[in-house]
């Protein structure tokens, strides 16, 4: 059995919903981010970085979404959610997951944690005024050289999908109108019609 | 033949060390950063991210370090760069250079490429003043909880171990002493030796 760490409104999310598209066994422990949860010493003792999602395996724990990403779809191959055999192919998938994660994810997180970078609060709101324009660079990549439809990589559903239906969440929090990314939109609308997805938003929001 | 686009004191130093270890039939191209090679349209047509490294295959073009690495580790499965069979035990590779690319780096990243996140002067000066803060945090966390001895993962040599290494270059001039983190100090000493590690700093240097 597995179990997921998560919080709502996180990247967690993208995990979440790969394990409903595996049908893999799996159970899920809500964090409160809000309550500072994830820097509980019982937490702690799980993961030491403080952050979600955590997976917690029979082999131990892993962190990191594109590397859990990747680990459901490697011990879940009925579910075809990477190209497993074809290290090109496979490594195109890590490389927008990785894209994501250090890119993406990152600009989006000068918003709402850009103590972890400046502690003067002048420097902090100069870090959110930019999150639009630094946001929206990456989803006009994304839209223009990355997104190949109907899926991330073509058509072939893969751990690429879940990962950019989730961090897409955050496009009007950000500043960035989807308007203006019609693939990025129509790939979060095709998203939210998956069972599984509905699913997994339907057990974090509840 | 592979082709590696690369700049000198760049994280692109890990796949070259990788490519090296894992004997790979290759070839290198230098961008010089500070000319701004790496935006000419020569480049951004081959990497539209304007970013190294880039691997440039047979079937296409890669990118993201974590992508790469993990690449030319299945790829030349011979060198046994990764636990390849073992898929826990690649997530747990995975996840650390994950953290290296998007946490680790990023934290490096504010002190020379702050205008990234913000464009106020003022601003891009206090995210360099918590560099050593922030990336002396995450090597605080990677000496305590990740890095086994003698090599990331242990016993094994895998492609935890040139990015580590490609990373802790910058250690001092990010201000922090290595002295706080004898595991990472003797890590780095450690790789220095490697037959392949030579090779690909002195090619970067020459």
């Amino acid at each position: 059995m597995l179990r997921l760490y998560y919080a709502a409104h996180t990247c967690a999310l993208a995990s979440h919903i790969a394990l409903e598209e595996a049908g893999a066994a799996y159970e899920t422990v809500r964090l409160d981010i809000d309550a500072g949860e994830q820097r509980s010493p019982a937490y702690l003792a799980i993961n030491p970085k403080g952050r979600v999602p955590t997976l917690v395996t029979p082999r131990g724990t892993l962190t990191e979404t594109p590397a859990i990403l990747a680990f459901i779809a490697q011990s879940h191959p009925g579910a075809a959610l990477a190209p497993l055999a074809d290290a090109f192919a496979f490594a195109r998938v890590q490389a927008f997951n990785s894209y994501l994660c250090s890119t993406l994810h990152v600009a989006h997180a000068h918003r709402m944690r850009g103590h972890r970078w400046a502690d003067d609060p002048a420097a902090i709101a100069q870090m959110q005024r930019k999150v639009p324009q630094a946001v929206g660079g990456c989803y006009e990549l994304i839209e223009r050289d990355m997104l190949r439809g109907p899926w991330v990589m073509g058509n072939a559903y893969t751990i690429c999908d879940p990962y950019l239906f989730t961090l897409a969440q955050w496009l009007e929090a950000d500043g960035v109108d989807p308007a203006r990314l019609p693939g990025v939109r129509d790939h979060r609308a095709r998203m939210a019609e998956r069972p599984a997805v509905k699913r997994a938003v339907a057990a974090e929001l509840a």
